[in-house]
């Protein structure tokens, strides 16, 4: 069967078939680090990698690749520096057929944070950064290609930008070697109108390019797993997805709901929903994460999820305040 | 302004306008009646009342209208059995702009049920019946219309039945008094290109017949608020809503996500969010509802959702045995 799929009508599935070039990608550890300073036990790690693997998913992303010298290893877990022994202690030789991703910051993971590709099991470098970052984020991603690894380009909080400014961007990253290129919806805030509009300029603009498109959504106004399914059907094909939702604020597409949704025999969910009941379950009486009202308000207003976060943390209940006090914000 | 809407282009909205057809429906008490047997204190209800008259809500379903010689009372609270007393105690005469609907359901609901008009606070009566059961509900319909009252045509459970059986009942269903006729997801299974196609289907079904359609979803799949503006965007005039998607099992679309959308200057969302923090955050504490992992499964599969909630009752997290048995059940 012919895996070369270009981004244009060869795209297509039906509920009964498959699209061979869909790729799964596992962010469990990188986006629910943000709820807990990456603090994972190496057993909870471990446990979303078996699952990882027998689930079907493709990628699977360990954590960010920060310098120790920029963020203090004694207030953050290890996976957020993803050192290649750390990585190792988990999937050794990683013999499998999950590739390992790692997420670089700019202005937190430089050159020097990653290894030449024969040293390492990682296989792709995820770029995430602001638009005002697209030169030093091309630099980092530049040099992960040469060293031999796939890459992405994550631009986020694409929201906050003007379509011109958008469109230059993307005409500028789409010339880079980065192999997919991604739609944030970093607030939580787009409607399956927007996304299916943004997910046309993109393809649109990685026509020609070799390139792959690929999604990472957030549950603010409980649209992650939808947006993340419309997107797919206009032809993207790199979906990002975290078990239970787990990730910063709201979450994101949770990974067993597209699980029922993928038609790939080659993805199984009943794995999936064992790690569910063992981890996840206890996990939920320690952390919190997923939709709540004041991620609702953020992704409404289109404002970044930090002061819901803080709100919640802090068990505040006026709601009515915090959503006056968003939009004086936005005076 | 011309308020008069057909089912063709006049319906479009952008994201800075507003459809005037566009009717909001709180179900909150109905819905929310399935998950502790409609026993709600009067404080409560007349909260919502006050919250849907303030926010600027079309319609509010204050109950059933169950025969009380077929369902306990002893048993169920008064808003299963809706008598015109119970009613007035919460609205009083309603000189408000908020219409009061009630739900009748066939073989426990009767005409003896439906006051005349004149006798009555009651503005729409809604009908909720499953396919085999078309002809009592016409019956039980066009009592109602010829009794002067708004009615709606809820055909629940169409995920069960085939295309030609579903287009013979809208055929039949479109020749009645009914004045809007419910695309209804009983088991929050299907996915946004399913609610397009089927949105289309009772569109095109209703043309030319002096019907609005409506849409009613459950949040199996977390794509209850998602499907509801999917449906409203291609020409949907009646969204069903419930407070913070108070419903049975994985509960409804969330009033509160679908008065993020909505254009229309005569919805307030303040109002609603003190409603959530005085009510639901302490009614969260006594009843359970909202997406679940067991929810999705039933979702994923097309079954009713009572094997999850007997299991989320039972306080069960063995999903992988649940999910053999809803497969096991299906053969």
């Amino acid at each position: 069967m012919a895996e070369k799929i270009t981004n244009t009508e060869e795209k297509k599935g039906t509920w009964l078939t498959f699209r061979p070039d869909i790729k799964v990608l596992d962010c469990t550890i990188r986006d629910g680090g943000l709820v807990n300073n990456f603090n994972f036990e190496d057993d909870f790690v471990k446990a979303v990698y078996n699952t990882c693997v027998e689930i079907g998913v493709d990628y699977m992303e360990m954590g960010k690749i920060v310098d120790k010298k920029v963020m203090d290893p004694e207030k953050y877990g290890p996976w957020n520096f993803c050192e290649e022994e750390d990585i190792r202690r988990i999937v050794g030789e990683n013999n499998t057929d999950l590739k390992i991703a790692v997420m670089a910051d700019i202005g937190r993971s430089f050159k020097e944070n990653i290894l030449p590709k024969e040293d390492s099991v990682v296989d792709m470098i995820r770029v995430a950064a602001y638009i005002h970052q697209i030169p030093a984020a091309l630099e980092l991603l530049e040099d992960a290609h040469a060293k031999g690894y796939e890459t992405t380009f994550n631009l986020m909080a694409i929201s906050k930008v003007s379509d011109s400014h958008l469109d230059e961007a993307l005409g500028i990253i789409m010339e880079s070697n980065a192999d997919v290129v991604y739609l944030v919806d970093s607030f939580g805030t787009y409607y399956s109108e927007s996304i299916r509009k943004l997910t046309k300029k993109y393809l649109s603009a990685a026509e020609g390019k070799n390139k792959k498109i690929g999604i990472h959504t957030h549950n603010n106004q409980q649209l992650a797993y939808a947006n993340t399914i419309e997107s797919l059907i206009l032809g993207t094909s790199y979906l990002d997805a975290t078990i239970s939702g787990l990730g910063r604020g709201a979450g994101n597409c949770p990974l067993e709901l597209l699980m029922g949704f993928l038609k790939n025999p080659k993805y199984h969910i009943v794995p999936l929903l064992k790690f569910i009941e063992k981890y996840i379950v206890p996990l939920r009486e320690q952390m919190h994460w997923g939709y709540e009202i004041p991620y609702m308000l953020t992704g409404q207003l289109n404002e970044h999820p930090r002061a819901a976060m803080k709100f919640i943390d802090d068990k505040e209940t006026d709601f009515i305040n915090f959503y006056y006090s968003l939009l004086d914000s936005q005076e």
